[in-house]
C-alpha cells in the first residue's frame, strides 16, 4: 500500500532538488569570468546528464543493492528488490528519482572549484566517475546500511554524504589543476578575479535556498504519522534559520575585517549555513540551529581566505569552503548540539566520536579516490586546458562559441547586421523607406570632385570623467557645438584607483572609467570649445581630465559630399 | 493529530512565499541601475536574513501570544502555546515558518522604492524594524486576533496586512529620502531612469507569479473537507485570472497612451494585478477576479504617474504603486466583490466600511510608525548616501565591488589578464605554443633601426550607423583594404534623437549607437577609400554619417619590425 | 467527496506548468539578440495573459462542453456542468486552471520561432486564436472525449496535443514571416545570428525541466491508489531519463559533426527530450524513454540542420525541431515503446497505426488553420515589422525602449547622469565634497591665457590583443609613462578569424576583440615607448599589433590649466 502523501512528498522533494542544478548553474557562471560562461553551463548541465544513466547504471546499486558494510551490489539498471531499503509507503521509482538528483548534486558541486581551466573531456569523465563510484560507495556507508550506519553516525540530508563529497572532490581537483593563470602574482600573492555576473549569482543562490526546502525537508521521505510531520515542520525552521543567521554573521564579520560588508561573500554564506545545518536540520533546536548558522558565517570567510592565501589553492566560486569545510562541520556540531544526544545537551562524547570518524572516514575516502581518478586523467587524456585556451576562454576552444553574450557584447552586435541582404530585396520585410544604392553613386562620385575648404579644422579630444558629461555637452550645445563622439575608454594614470576588498582578496582598481568626447571644429574657434570645456569640467579635484588637440586634414559629410569647413555645418 | 495534507500545503507555500525573495530580487536589480545592482540584491537578502531572527526573537509574539485588541504578546523564541492559533492539524513550526516568510515579503518590498540612494546601514536598521515591530502589530490586528479581524475586517493572504504595509513603508521612506540625483529636472520635470536588466526583472516578475499560487493558494493553511479543497482551487483561478487581466488592460492603456504598449509597466500590472486579488481571492467569483484585474491595470499605470509627476516621489522600481496602491484597492474592492457580503451582490454596505476602516487604520499606523522610523534613522546614523557614492554607484562605496558586472564590463575583461605569469613558467597551464618574450627582444631592438618609409600615411575615421557596417567593410575589401579597426561610439548631433516613452515619462534619446571605423592607408589612395566609404554609406538620409582625415607619423608592424608602407603590407 | 491528495498534485502542477512561461520567456530572450529582448519578454507575457482570460470565454467550452467527435461546445465563461469530465476528487476549478496553464503553453511555443521580425499587435491577434480555437479543438480530439481519443490515441501530456500544436504553429508562423534580415546570404547559404544570453537561455532549460516534473508527473491528476502513486514515480524517472540522455546523445552528435561540443543545441536536446517522452512517459520503461531520449538527441540537431539549410525557415530558438518534431516523433514511438500495447513490445502495429493517425491528423489541422490565420493576419493587420524596425530591434520601435539593457549598455550609462542638478542645491544627497562650478571659472579663465610649451607632442597608439595588455602596462611604467587610456576596439584584417560552428551553422570570426592603449608624449622620448612597447608585445606570432604614431597640437590638464609638456607632468 503506497501512500500518496510520502510520495508526494519525496517526488516534490526529488523535483526541488532537481532544480538545484539551476540554482548552481548560474552560482558557478556569475562568479565566473563571461569567456568561460557557455563551458560552465553545459558542464553542469553534463554532471547531471551523465549521472542519471550511470546512476541507473552502477550507481544505485553500489549504494542500496544488499547492506554490506562497505558497498552495496552491483545491480546494472536497478532491476533488483529494494523492498527492505524503501520508505514506507514509497514506490521504487519515487524513492530512485530522489537518490538521482541527490547523487547529481554532490557531481556538481565540484564544477565550481575546477572553473575556467578544466578540460571538457576530462571533466565529463571525472563526473561518470563520481557518480558511478565515489558518491555510491560512501553513501552506502552512510545512508545505504553500511558501516557508519551501523555505528550510528548521523547525517540526516548530507552534509557529509553529498555536500563534503562533493566539496573535497573539488578540493583535490583544484588543487591538481593548480591555479588559474593570474591568479597569484611572482610572490604567491592572489590577486581579485571578480565575476561576471553577480545578478545571476545571487539568483542562484536564491534558489539553492529554495531548493533546500526539498533537500532537507523532504528527507523525511514520510509525511506519515505526527512525529513526522512534525519533523519536517521543524526542519523548514532550522534550515531557514541557519542559512539567514549565517549571512547575518559573514555580512558583519566582512564588515569589520575588509571594512565593508561583501556582497559575494555574504550570499555564499548562505550556503554555507545550509550546508551546515544539512547533517543536524532533524535534530536541534532552533537556537542550535542558530548557532550552527552563526559558525558557518564564521567559519566560512576564514576558509575562503585560507584557501586563497595560504593553501593557494584556487577556488573560484567558494565550492571547497561551502560545501567541504561547512559540511563537514555541521556533521561536527551534530554531535554536540542533537538535542537527545549531542555533548551539549548531555548525550555524551560517544555521538561525537561517531560524527568525528564518520567525518574523517569519507574525507579520506573522496581524497585517495579523487586524487587517482584525477592524475589518472591528467597523465592519460590531460586535466587542464592549454594556456592559450583558458586566456581565450573555454568557450571558444572548447565548444567554438565566440561567448555566451555574443550579440550583447561589442563584437557581434556588429557583425550581426548582414550587408548584401541588409534591405530585402523582394520587399518581404516590409517597405525599408531608403533611396536604393544605386541611386547613391552618381551623387557620390560627383562629391568628391568639390575642393575641400582651406578653413584649419582641429580635433579636439576631451577625456573626463562619465559624471560630468552632461554638463559638457551642456556648456558644447551653448557655444554652437552640435556634433561629438563619445567613447568610453578606461584611464590609467597617476590618478591611482581605490583599493578594495573582494572576497577578502586586495584589489586596486587602476583602470578607471572614463568617457572621451571628441569634437571636430571649424567655425566655433578652438579656444572657445577649450575654455567651455574647461569651465565645465573643473571641479579642482585630481581626475578632472585633458583637453588634446589635433589636426584634421579634411572632413567629408557622407549624405551631402560637402568638405571641410562646409561638412560641419547644419544636419548630419 | 498533525494532517499531513495540510501540512504539506502549508510547508509549500512557506518555500514558495520564500522564493519570492528571489522574485523581489531580480525585479529591483534589473529595474535599477548596473552600479547599484551589488546593493539591491544584498538589500534583499538581508532584509529576509535579519527579519528571520528577529521575527522568532519578538515579531511572531507580538503577532500571536495573546488575543488583545491591540497587540499579540512578548514571548521571546516563541516558547509559549499558540494551540489556540494553529490551523488545525498543522504543527506550530510549520505555522511559524509560514508566517516568518510572509513577514520577511512585507519588509522586501522597501528596498524597491528607497532603491540606488539609501545608506547599507540604515536599510539594516530599517528592516529589523519591520519585521520585529511594524508589521506584527496590524498583523495582530488582521490575522493575530486583533480589533480589525474582530471587526469581521477580510483579508485573505495579506493585499493590506503584508502588501499595503511594505508599500507604505516605501511611500514614506522614498518621500523622505528624496529623488534620485538626476531624477527630477531643475523645473521638476521628471526624467526617466532606465533599469539595467529587463530580462531579469522580467523573470523576477514571472517568479513571483508562480510563487504567489502559494502565496494566496496554500494561505487557505488547509487541505481538508471540500469546501477547503475547493477553494484553495478557485484561489488558484481567480489569482491567476486577476494577473492576466490587470497586465491586458495595462498593455492596452500604456498602448493608447503613450502610443506604444510599455513592456516595463505591463510587467508591474501583473503585479498589480497579484496585490489587488490577495484580499479577496477566496471570495470573489472569477469575473470578479477579472474585474479587479482590470482596475488594477487601470489605476497601476496611473499610480505611477502620479508618485512620478505630480507627487514626485522618486520610486525606481514602481513599489509604492504596485503594492501599496493595489493592495488598498484590492481589499476595498473585496468589500464590493465578495460573493456573499459585498456591497455589489447584495451584501449591504457594512462589509465595505470596515474594509475601508481597515484600509485606514492599517494606512496611519504605518505611515506614523515608519515616518518614526526613518526620521530617527535620518537624524542619527543617517538615511542617504552621499551625492558622490550615489553617482559612482553604491556597490562602489558601500560594498567595495567595483561592479556587480566586474568581468562583464570593460574595465575588468582588461585588468582581468594578469602579465607576469600569464604564461606560467613552469608549464602547469599546458603549453602555450609561444616564443618566449626573452628571445623576442633582439628581433625587436633590430627592427628598431629601421628607418621610415617617406610615403604620406593617411588615417581615415569613418563615423556611420551600425546596420551599414558590413556594407562598408566589403567595399573596403573590394578596393584592396585589409585592416580596419572598429570602435563603439555614440553620436551625438544635430540627428536628434526621437522621443519615447519609459514608464510615462517622455525620455529623449540624444546619444545615438555609431560605430567608427579607422583605416590607416598608404597604398590604397585615399581618395578611393573615401569614394568607396561614400558609395557604400550613402543613402540620402539623415545619419549617413562622416569620413576625417588625420595625418599620420608612422606606423610600425610589431611582429616584423617593419615600418610606414611596409608596416602596412602583408599579414599582422 | 474531493481528495485533498489529487487535489494537491493537479494544483501543483498548475502552479510548476505555469512556471514554464518563465522558462519559456528566459530560453527565447537568451537565444536571440538583445535589440530584441523588450519585445520576445512582452510576448511571452502576453500569450499568457491574453489566453487565460479567452480560454476561459471560449476555449475551455470547445475542449470539453460534451464529447461530439469533432469539437466540445460553447460554454462561455465556463458555466456549465463538467463533472462527467472532472478527474475522481478534483474540483472544478483545479481542472479549470490545470487546463489553462498548458494551453498557454502550447501558444507560447510560437513566439520562439517568430522571433524579432513579428510585429506585436499581429503576435496578440494569433496568440488570441490558438488559444481561443486551435489548440481547443485538437485538444478536444485528443483529451476531451474526441475521436482520437475515442480511437485509442495515447498522448498522456501532450507531445501531440501541446507541443505539436505549438511547433506546427510555430513553422507555419516562422514560414510565412519569412527569414530575419540577414538570415541568409545571397547565395542562400545560411548565417549564424547568435543570442545575446546563453546564461538566462540554459537558465530557462533548467527552469523548464523541474517545470516537466510538474507537466508530466501531474497529469496523472491523481495520486489516489496504488497503480496512480507508482505511475506518477514512474513518470518522473522516465521524463529525466530521457531529458539526460538526449543531451548525452546531442553532445556527442555535435562534438562529432561540428568538432566540438555545441552549448545551445545540447541545451535544446535536453528540450527534445522532454517534448519527445511526454506522450508515453506513463506506458514506457526506463530503457524506453532512454530510447526515446537518444532519438530525441539524434534527431534534433539533424532536425535544426534542416530547417536552417535546406527547409531555409528560419527559426531563430529551435522551437519547430524541439517541439514539432520531437513531439511527433514521442508519439510515434510511445506505439512502439509502450510496454503493454507497442510495437516492440509484441502490442501488434495498431497502436502505432493509430499514434500515426493522430499525428497525421493534427499535424493537418494546425497547418491548415494557422495558414489561414497567418495570411489573414498578413494581409490585414499585417504580420511583418518593416525592415527599419527590425535593423534597429523592435523594443525600440515596438515599445519605445532603447533597449532592455538601457543602463547596462554604453549609451545610457552616459546619459543617466544628469548636470544640472547633479550635485542637490539643497544638499538633500548629503555632502558632495567638491568646489562648486562658480568658484572653478575664474581659475579656468586665468589659465587659458598660458602659452603651450613648444615641446613636440607624439600620440603613440598602439594596438594589441588583450591578452598582453598586462605586460604593455608594466613595461609603459617601467619607462616613466605615467598616464594611457585603453579603449576597447574590433581588429579586422587579414588575420583572419577562426571558423567555428554555431548550432551546425559555419560562422567566420573575422572582428577580433582588440585593444588600443593611447599615450601622448613629450619628455619620454617616443623611440624609447617604442621599443618597450616591441619588447612587451613581441611574439613573433600573427596578431602581435601595430604601433602608430600622430602629432598632437597641444594638451591642457584641465585642473591646472597647465598646457603641452607641463601638462603630462605630475598628477591629473
Amino acid at each position: 500500500m503506497y501512500s500518496a502523501v510520502n510520495t508526494i512528498w519525496v517526488l516534490l522533494g526529488a523535483a526541488m532538488v532537481f532544480l538545484m542544478q539551476a540554482g548552481f548553474a548560474m552560482c558557478e557562471a556569475g562568479f565566473t569570468r563571461a569567456k568561460n560562461t557557455g563551458n560552465i553551463l553545459m558542464k553542469n548541465l553534463m554532471d547531471f546528464c551523465i549521472g542519471t544513466p550511470i546512476f541507473w547504471l552502477l550507481g544505485f546499486g553500489l549504494m542500496f543493492a544488499g547492506s554490506g558494510a562497505l558497498v552495496g551490489g552491483l545491480d546494472p539498471f536497478v532491476r533488483g528488490d529494494y523492498s527492505t531499503v524503501l520508505p514506507e509507503g514509497v514506490p521504487f521509482m519515487a524513492f530512485f528519482i530522489f537518490q538521482t538528483v541527490f547523487c547529481a548534486t554532490a557531481a556538481t558541486i565540484v564544477s565550481g572549484a575546477m572553473a575556467e581551466r578544466t578540460k571538457f573531456s576530462a571533466y565529463c569523465l571525472y563526473s561518470l566517475l563520481i557518480s558511478a563510484l565515489v558518491y555510491p560507495i560512501s553513501g552506502h556507508w552512510i545512508w545505504g546500511g553500511g558501516w557508519l550506519s551501523q555505528l550510528g553516525f548521523h547525517d540526516f540530508a548530507g552534509s557529509t554524504a553529498v555536500h563534503m563529497v562533493g566539496g573535497t572532490a573539488a578540493l583535490v581537483g583544484a588543487k591538481i589543476l593548480g591555479p588559474r593563470i593570474g591568479k597569484y602574482d611572482k610572490d604567491g600573492k592572489p590577486r581579485a578575479i571578480l565575476g561576471h555576473n553577480l545578478s545571476i549569482a545571487a539568483l542562484g543562490v536564491f534558489i539553492l535556498w529554495f531548493c533546500w526546502f526539498g533537500f532537507n525537508g523532504c528527507s523525511t521521505v514520510s509525511m506519515t504519522g505526527d512525529d513526522t510531520i512534525a519533523l519536517a515542520s521543524s526542519i523548514f525552521v532550522t534550515t531557514n534559520m541557519s542559512a539567514a543567521v549565517a549571512c547575518v554573521v559573514t555580512m558583519l564579520f566582512t564588515w569589520v575585517r575588509y571594512k565593508k560588508p561583501d556582497v559575494s561573500m555574504t550570499f555564499n554564506a548562505a550556503l554555507g549555513g545550509l550546508v551546515a545545518v544539512t547533517a543536524g536540520c532533524d535534530r536541534v533546536s532552533i537556537l542550535g540551529s542558530a548557532v550552527i548558522g552563526a559558525c558557518a558565517g564564521l567559519v566560512l570567510p576564514l576558509a575562503v581566505e585560507f584557501f586563497d592565501k595560504v593553501a593557494k589553492i584556487d577556488d573560484p566560486v567558494g565550492a571547497i569552503s561551502v560545501h567541504g569545510v561547512c559540511g563537514a562541520m555541521g556533521t561536527l556540531l551534530t554531535g554536540l548540539l542533537d538535542v537527545d544526544n549531542g555533548l551539549f545537551y548531555g548525550g555524551g562524547v560517544r555521538m561525537f566520536g561517531v560524527q568525528l570518524l564518520g567525518v574523517a572516514a569519507v574525507l579520506a575516502w573522496v581524497l585517495v579516490t579523487m586524487t587517482v581518478i584525477f592524475q589518472v586523467i591528467k597523465h592519460t587524456i590531460g586535466l587542464r586546458a592549454s594556456a592559450q585556451e583558458e586566456i581565450d576562454g573555454l568557450d571558444l576552444h572548447e565548444h567554438g562559441l565566440p561567448t555566451a553574450y555574443a550579440d550583447f557584447t561589442q563584437s557581434t552586435s556588429v557583425t550581426a547586421v548582414a550587408a548584401d541582404n541588409a534591405y530585402p530585396q523582394d520587399g518581404a520585410g516590409g517597405s525599408a523607406g531608403r533611396v536604393p544604392m544605386d541611386q547613391a553613386v552618381p551623387v557620390q562620385v560627383l562629391s568628391e570632385k568639390q575642393p575641400a575648404s582651406d578653413v584649419k579644422l582641429t580635433k579636439v579630444s576631451i577625456l573626463c570623467s562619465q559624471s560630468r558629461f552632461e554638463a559638457l555637452k551642456k556648456a558644447m550645445n551653448d557655444i554652437g557645438v552640435t556634433g561629438m563622439t563619445v567613447t568610453q575608454v578606461l584611464g590609467c594614470g597617476i590618478q591611482k584607483g581605490k583599493t578594495e576588498y573582494y572576497r577578502g582578496v586586495e584589489m586596486s582598481l587602476n583602470l578607471l572609467p572614463k568617457i572621451r568626447v571628441e569634437i571636430v571644429v571649424a567655425k566655433v574657434p578652438v579656444a572657445s570649445v577649450i575654455a567651455a570645456a574647461k569651465q565645465s569640467l573643473y571641479t579642482g579635484s585630481i581626475g578632472d581630465g585633458k583637453i588634446f588637440l589635433y589636426d584634421v586634414e579634411n572632413v567629408i559629410k557622407i549624405r551631402t559630399g560637402e568638405e571641410g569647413y562646409d561638412a560641419l555645418q547644419g544636419m548630419d
